[in-house]
């Protein structure tokens, strides 16, 4: 990668600034445009560049606050959005669900609304609850909020950081093809990712066990009042692993929870494991160059094989080392004063 | 508030300092005089100036160590004091009873002694027993220790919040007619407020059920060796809140701990919100521009309304905001130098 | 101690790093050559200059990531490197088992790469398996691993606190008499500790019940393939501490896991403590100027007296002291660009 000057840096950083939208919260992909997603990614592109610095730290959020506010555990995510808060100077807070307030009982929103009274400028929220981060960004004047998982319902960093990463291993995403395989009925990152995805033109299939599949997916859903055309009207769905695969650019696989077997939704894992790792055999199928992912923490072995999670097709770590990247670069276009003063998103 | 320059702003601490008596502990607020007050709360002033600027962050406490050892769990308070702290540059280590090795066992005083090895300099304690920062401060040669809140004894920053809190919104407190509602016999709030408050000269009336306002509040306390008369002695005790309301400047609801149903000292929480609870009917009886605190978290719908708790003469959130200001002022106040070299407290 | 200006601190660490082989992990101190370990103490000399200024802070590692992962729980060590870490302006991401995707079940190998992928230059780890730091470290391609206690196995940086503060006390090690008290055959501390005692000469006796003794320290182990002579064939076995202590320089006591009970290795602590505990009575038979260490945190009165504890012999304030200094000598010298760039350690 170029290596910028810190004034090139800056002009990198002004420019993307100038031709994205401002918007106050980072809650769903839902209402991202294509330009927006593709401002996120460039401004990405210059964090990048500052990661690679031996001194990788730059001012650029001195003064401001970040709160991490986790009702769920989560290592990757509230780390990755720690380092990337103090990487741009910010002061960062951890709050745990463990061992805070939250156990006597406060309810979200007078904690939402303490943690803007303190002069919390960002609020990234992990919720079990679906709706939580957008219930916060209802009631907060002052406060961003970016979403980092809330129920089953989105995780737009997660889906920005996979766009990031397949755009930087392949060029362009539109017209590719990519597959998403496991429990997509509950997963909040295939959900964004479907979103993502379509939006920047890629060719979708979903693909798991039926009783793992949303039905919704086989019928369209007009009565989303989204500027352009819902995705899950586009995405194709497929039962059989092998077919789905076939020519497929990307297969990303999804992270099976131990859990659903206690409801009944998945027979054993061991079945899962044979109708639905993503292994060398499988991938065999694809396209010559398929790449895969998986948002982590893998269940190796499960719904991923150990050799190509750590094989040469496997963007599992470029995931994660863009994740910094692409939440440095939501935190900046949500904290700088230019886009806190102008319009709505 | 106006903008200070920096060196105005240097200039206003400098002067703070100077009229400050120094003192190296801030363990309870029946030491604290009139005068030492009024200059903690000048200092916050200085302070919130700053966390009114775009950049809210000064160099203060560069390189200065302040650890916050939480044997009790709390978001807002722990948060509120690692935030002062980041924002004066010091760094700040957090320490929770979970997962330390206050779990295999290690004595209070050996976990202090520690800290001031490490070259920590300030040590804010949360504890359930009564004294346990004194008991700290007392074994403690190098550190200076804040109380953040010790058994059902003192909660000094929480009652220092109140009164700048209370100073910035009526002007002075003087001659306020300040009602404080609810578990009087076992919160640390009001126990510290009640010194305060009558420091500063306000008329304090306690309300409650009699199971939970402290018998002793009804005769004086003259072996309390302070240097201003026991406030105990000058509150008014009244069991009925439409009573005590009349005339009020002030109403400060206390949170209601659910387990004092248990010890058999509530009959049951609807019972205790028919009689205690804040609400507009009961305001509609102080005076016309009461306004109504509480410490958080709240209980809303049993010792608030949530009416009252979000509306127009609610100072909640103006409480947070200053308690960061007043916690700056604070450690900013314990860590110079100047105040290190002077006469012990 | 003599103050340094910036340039002179400045001159030393570079003089100190010159001479200093460069290695890329501290993971034992069995790989630690005499020349290596005066070396540490020599940098960790310029820390403590540093942590004795007013500010205490220098701008050495602004911009790098160090992240402490505990897999089992410990505030002096976790503290102790955060501190470190934090005055030499590094980035500190604390990650604890407990609340991490630790409990999702992600093998120590992925969240390993997951931190190196996440651009983290030091991993602090302590974990209960002996040798999880050596299989983190056979991974990692560009990430140092600092073993802040594994298992059963070691704990160096404990082990060279601990060689600093002997020499900071007693001028030189060479030929002291040492006496290391308790359950030695379950410590870490003891393993550490007698290699780095024994590279610099230290005379070492290990001392406690038969049951708690390592058998093999009766034999030689000549398949160790170090560089120098395996020390377990050189440490005296004494069941007597009153016979072990005579003569003693050293006192360092262990602290006694109260589980061992259970496994029926320990009749019972008061038996413990009357034949093993470290008290005045004892130290009587040892030389004059006798000091006496223990790793912390103390169970007083069993394994040590309070009055030894918190006496003038007492050497476990300056350990923590000295801990921070050693610690951040260490994060130094592997975080700096020269030692990355050579050869392997």
């Amino acid at each position: 990668m170029e290596r910028l000057s810190d004034e090139r840096a800056a002009l990198v950083l002004e420019k993307a600034l100038e031709t994205t939208p401002s918007r106050r919260h980072v809650l769903d992909l839902d209402d991202f445009t294509r330009s927006e997603i593709d401002a996120v990614l460039r401004v990405a592109d210059a964090m990048k560049e500052v990661l690679s610095r031996d001194i990788k730290k730059v001012p650029t959020l001195r003064g401001r606050v970040v709160a991490t506010l986790f009702y769920e555990p989560s290592t990757r995510t509230r780390v990755s959005f720690e380092e990337a808060g103090k990487l741009l100077s910010a002061e960062v807070l951890n709050i745990a669900s463990g061992g805070s307030s939250v156990e006597k009982g406060e309810s979200l929103l007078n904690t939402a609304l303490t943690l803007q009274a303190m002069g919390v400028d960002v609020i990234v929220v992990r919720h079990p609850r679906s709706g939580a981060p957008h219930f916060m960004a209802r009631h907060l004047k002052e406060v961003r909020v970016v979403n980092a998982g809330d129920g089953l319902h989105a995780h737009p960093t997660q889906a920005l950081l996979d766009l990031y990463t397949l755009r930087e291993r392949l060029g362009s995403i539109t017209g590719r093809k990519v597959v998403i395989v496991g429990d997509v009925l509950h997963s909040r990152v295939a959900r964004s990712n479907i979103w993502g995805l379509t939006t920047m033109g890629a060719d979708v299939t979903v693909c798991g066990p039926p009783t793992l599949l949303p039905l919704d997916m086989l019928r369209p859903a007009p009565e989303h009042g989204v500027p352009f055309e819902n995705p899950l009207s586009t995405v194709r769905v497929e039962t059989d692993l092998d077919r789905a695969v076939e020519g497929a650019d990307v297969v990303m696989a999804l992270r099976i929870q131990r859990e659903r077997q206690k409801g009944g939704l998945l027979t054993s894992l061991r079945e899962y494991a044979r109708l639905y790792q993503v292994n060398e055999r499988r991938l065999a199928r694809a396209r010559e160059g398929v790449v895969v992912m998986h948002p982590g923490p893998m269940n190796e072995g499960i719904e991923i094989s150990s050799q190509v999670a750590h094989g040469a097709r496997s963007l599992v770590e470029a995931q994660v080392s863009n994740g910094v990247a692409v939440r440095m670069a939501l935190l900046y276009l949500l904290s700088t004063p230019r886009a806190w003063s102008e319009a709505d998103g």
